[in-house]
């Protein structure tokens, strides 16, 4: 099975954290392909990156259509999701919404947590967007944050620990999902001491996008239409 | 007051329609301006486009940034809304925004009415990023739809009376949008035969612009950024 | 335009702060006439309350009957609404509904302050009853209060500076509504040392309601009726 | 134990059925006294009706304040149920609160039938006043409404009859509300022939009122207040 | 009236603290029993314990069939209580079931408290079985608990009063739910002193259960069915 | 990886259905067990069987404790579940959950489609425990049924695809659940020829727990404990 996985933002050091973590998360025979988005910005933070975030991403997916069983959107927000889900034919996951039904599924109710809260506006949005709300806890979000996304993973794990904890106890989470594609892997350092489980929005989709291939291989398109000066990439989506 | 108003779709006689009712809704001294999309789709149907269209519609405002007091995104869905939102500095209102709004203010449960419920999923989509869904009494749709969208407003107009109507006796709707920018106008139409207000998103758009540059003429915008590889007007709007 | 502007309370110290924000806010050929209640309570605080001053605020509607195109229950809670709505036959804006609805088109969640944590279960109903729940970031109130509401909006200045930092720091609202009549006015003085818009429901309702009566300036009323007891003028809306 | 029973109409008719209900239901020792708002309209239908009928019921509590130990507000849609249950001291209990909670512990989802429509949007506001729009299954109701409301009892027997099987059958409703005061009693009428429990506001308020007089006998009020203007009934309610 | 109270724990002493509280409620003339959970756990805290004790619960219901009017499960949470109604052919009671009806008959938003936050998932799952989330103004609940379930009502007292505290002045309850079979009769102990009224489920139970009887004496029950291997009580409940 | 698969109705013909089901979709080294409820009912239809069969369920679980890596409840409705997962250790899905969640990742709104309506009100039910309400496109179901479980699968093939072909159109279903565990396989006959995805529930099933397991192969088990008079298997499962 081939796998592409899109970091949307144009930060390479994120997009080989979260190839890491796809490739410990994949199955024996998944071929993992990461790429990062063709134009855009180093973090998506905010609902307006969303927006511009997700023309990226679909871009990237045009550009290697036809050449992958199921893809990720690697981006906590999940930038393009619901277009690339009616262009692509084939399966496609968003790391957000991979870690929210990987998370309904092992616990009553899972909390979310991250290294800043400037990014909790564009998770809230994505939330109701999957119609999940009542299944959250809450968030629990660190300090704003003008650092290197590439660079704060490392960082971010003494934050991450309390913030758990923190989920845990006050919020009642049964679960809790380590948000944002710059944290890729982190929930598998901390996993091993928490109390309940840790999700990784990457991990979660790649197993799950396993599990879609494998149920339900191809998927309908939407009709074949002629856009008018898109990416040539998106284009080519977009002329089925 | 200057209004700039983006036709979020491609067709040039669909923002003619667009420019007309927007004029004729106009208070004195709001000097309205209308652009088309530089990019994307004759016609925004499905979440896909609505992705698509969001950055053409972002694009579009770039490109006249510093020139207006306010601007509507005319293109029932609102694509690229909360980023216009985030980018502008100045009120940016959605034609389904401002028709959801007043017709709330009109009545106690709205209808929504168009030619096609081809654009169901993507108005449903839109009304559930309102927050507005338990004021919504139902949707009435026409069939599905092939032809010119530039042409549409004036052989609908049975169609919508038809589904006005419905809305009223079946759904129990007190007040009734009529929705798409390819319509706009047809609310204007029928308005003096209907039994409750008809909402025209454009016209609602336009007076409720000029209401909240009364009320706060400058708004925050997000921090400065520095995107990669964006179209050149968009990329502006992110730098500040 | 000729606009009337109900103060729902008895307090004429109220009226006189409301008639300022609302003559500050109009447009120039907007003519404001603000009565007081005929009857009721100098300062509308819980559900029971609301009930008594929505009767009087209708009293009020009608002994003005015929002399206003559009007009507006100055009473955070909106006591009345409903039934105005139906009766008069012009729009009819709460300043509560015209706040929620102007927070809602300037920001995606917004957060309500007030001098007196003894309003909010009205308030809370009143949203409820506008069904905008979902888009309320919480309410920042200030202590019990028993003082001269015709004097609270000098003194409330610090407060509610502090309640909106408050509501931004701590809730995430991207626009706050400074809530109550007794507060008209008190947005303007912080608005511009403020991170985000700052709503004064006096002033939004004035500026929707122009906004409204160019939109659909007549609308339906409900049937003819033939009350038995009611105050005259209430009984006069009735008849039709 | 006395319990009032407040018809919020003027039709004596009405008030005459609901006393026979009430009666029928009480308990023993339980001594029914019944009375018509001493203004208003002859029927309860809208939501400014709602309105006009709550200050009524208030100011007929007001009245033979000190002579009972809970109250019923007998009109389905419960005007002015709020502001007693702050001013009384003693459980007030509307009958569609009645009928909603009763139905609520008899069966998963209950369905809502009268004999007009008309009366639809009145009802839906009081449910979500009542928070339990997730309990019902819909309503079933009949044409538009133009007779006698002490007379529509008899001749409704049919109609209710096919309405309570549409509940069930198509709507999945366990149990089935009869609303509307002038239908008090209709339900008993049709109840040994009903698949499913019918539940009449008037008897369920009944039952309810004496069990919360056991539970709870006495209720904080509002703290005293000075009116001005009011029928002198309601007043001396506020000033405790 | 014959009223069966079934305490879905195994400990004898929490049903006898749960006997007294159901006599002090019970009207002359009903005619209380209390049974014991025959197989189970001592105390019911997790939704695990939930599924166990509500077959438990089933068993002591069909054991006694035939014996009573109606019947109580004495347990919050109310395990087995939808499976109880459906098979009892008279009204079936949960005590939070019960508690929750009574709460919003009483006041706006309820609180809950208890003596420990252990509880609290179990809780939370009952409130949304009965769709009442939005009238829960919170949860005040004690430390993890390890100790005898049968003494800790008295030991409570002082923790319950402050938690009635905190959801009074801090979650804005009107009235406050003390919740927990094994806390049976502390309500009754602090009702009192408390500004707002405490309800006992158990109580709240007991009164509700006879208003039911009076109303809807006999139910529908589901169509007979042949189990196997079932407790031969429960399984007689399902043969009819 | 060993998988466990409950058939929680007590029907050998429709375990062996489910096992065949489970074993297609079953990827290379997943080796299916399954077994049938060791005691119940032949068919789980109602709310009150959801309670008896959910104890089964935890029985056959527990009576095969330490012999698989995950185990799934393949009875629509899921009876059994929240304890199953709190009490197993290891992954634990249910066929409705299992449906929903992949629903959810391959469209926007599932419909759900099954051979008789009788099962609705216990599918309601469950997809409210799911939080997923606001999902769903609706359900479309088939008449009243009481034939052979084992059976129906044949049978129900074309009223299964007329049912899907009025969710697609009528509800606007962008996937559809074929529910029910009677049912197991009908969508791998269907599924070709349907214009949108079809899900079965033990399919999903599988492939999720296969994900899960790679995911958090371990899970947090609640402190032990000591029942008193269960199944001795269900009890083992209590003392941990």
């Amino acid at each position: 099975m081939r796998l592409l996985v899109v970091n949307s933002n144009t930060t390479e050091a994120v997009t080989a954290r979260i190839e890491a973590e796809a490739r410990a998360a994949a199955a024996p025979g998944t071929v993992v392909e990461t790429v990062t988005a063709p134009f855009g910005l180093p973090l998506i933070v905010t609902r307006a990156d969303w927006q511009v975030a997700g023309t990226a991403t679909l871009a990237a997916l045009g550009a290697r259509a036809g050449h992958y069983d199921a893809a990720i959107i690697a981006c906590f927000g999940d930038p393009g999701l619901d277009a690339a889900k009616m262009l692509a034919g084939v399966p496609v996951l968003g790391i957000s919404e991979a870690a929210f039904h990987a998370a309904c599924m092992l616990g009553k109710r899972f909390g979310v947590v991250s290294f800043t809260r400037d990014l909790q506006p564009m998770f809230e949005m994505c939330l109701d967007l999957h119609g999940l709300r009542g299944r959250c806890a809450g968030f629990r979000m660190g300090p704003p944050f003008s650092g290197d996304p590439g660079k704060v993973a490392e960082q971010a794990v003494p934050l991450v620990r309390r913030l758990v904890a923190e989920a845990v106890d006050e919020d009642g989470a049964e679960v809790v999902i380590v948000a944002g594609g710059p944290l890729a892997g982190v929930a598998r350092v901390l996993g091993p001491e928490a109390r309940v489980p840790l999700i990784d929005g990457t991990a979660a989709a790649v197993s799950l996008a396993e599990a879609l291939v494998r149920l339900s291989p191809s998927l309908p398109r939407q009709l074949p239409r002629t856009p008018v000066g898109l990416d040539p990439a998106l284009s080519a989506l977009y002329r089925g």
